[in-house]
């Protein structure tokens, strides 16, 4: 059996990843690759446990322990969905992975960047993914397409303008930092547009023909 | 004002540690000292969410996710209880800290003691004890001691006896690594002889007259 790949979409509110994963996955199943779905936080059981506590309302998390229950719910998620899928041949796509946190937890909230490396050392280690799409809006314009969702007013997207501004420059920077990795995506057309380049990228990346 | 001193108390299952903390934190009170009486994983609201989630029954957690959850539930502890009680003048008698995963999940279930001196790093930093008080007992009298409280089957009364050894090893093997920190006390004795040996140790370290 060939061990499956390993994608994850990246990006700030907004961004249009989980709609993104959606059609990619749709896509790769329909050239009849198997594919799991899944998302972070949570992904698994377990995993959906911490997301719980995360996302709780009333619990003040410092920076630094919202990065460690991220870990704690990776490490879940990789032995209970990712690794298992990827060996059985399945490919895994994931809306939101690793780089979540750096941005997130690190540009967003202020934890080292080196101690996120020590946690994503522990806990993700050799299985980083195969390819990363990184979805870019312009700040303003993530939070605008989040807030018409109107799906409540999630804590992230309360946040100030210059803590996106924030997110955004901290995956470009990883897009740059990573390009054998990571795709930087203009995701600022509709959603056929984006989806049109999600699928390119796959192609390109990872030799599959959709 | 002088700030607080931090005592912890640590020990293997039916080791004693929650009624000599409650004696000692009454010893203290009773010569004049404030005091707060804390616990691991927990002491805090936010970390005893995360206290509930490790002890839910069905949920099947790695020992490197374990550690990953008792050093976020740590963080929210010292943050929320720990150092403002320090600050203020306080001091504070925790049942159970950071030698607890490094016997737990460390010796006990195998994590790298490198991985959780990285997380104690991150998360307790300076904030170490300034006294920690290892409840020494066989590991069949202390597992015979747990089983008869009769409180239910606790996850680590559960695991076979080597485990409980591996557990006692290590919290020994800390006290000797660290003795300005750490004094070993002779738990097999009775409650009386045991409360009266902490209070000795914590006289001769803390120079406090109980």
């Amino acid at each position: 059996m060939t061990r499956g790949r390993f994608i994850t979409l990246e990006g700030g509110e907004g961004a249009g990843k989980s709609v993104q994963r959606d059609r990619l996955v749709a896509a790769l199943r329909a050239v009849g690759i198997g594919v799991v779905a899944t998302r972070e936080p949570g992904g698994s059981p377990s995993a959906e446990v911490v997301r719980d506590v995360l996302l709780a309302h009333g619990l003040a998390w410092q920076p630094l322990s919202e990065a460690l229950l991220h870990a704690a719910a990776r490490a879940q998620h990789l032995v209970e969905t990712i690794r298992p899928a990827l060996a059985d041949g399945h490919w895994v796509v994931s809306d939101r992975f690793n780089d979540s946190t750096r941005a997130y937890q690190g540009a967003g909230q202020g934890v080292p960047a080196e101690t996120l490396d020590q946690l994503d050392r522990m806990v993700v280690g050799d299985s980083q993914p195969d390819l990363t799409l990184i979805l870019d809006v312009p700040a303003e314009v993530g939070l605008a397409r989040a807030q018409g969702r109107g799906q409540g007013s999630d804590r992230y997207e309360a946040m100030d303008l210059s803590f996106h501004e924030r997110l955004r420059a901290s995956y470009r920077a990883i897009a740059k930092a990573e390009p054998e990795r990571c795709v930087l995506i203009d995701a600022t057309g509709d959603l056929e547009a984006v989806a049109t380049a999600v699928r390119a990228a796959v192609q390109t990346r990872l030799g599959v023909a959709l």
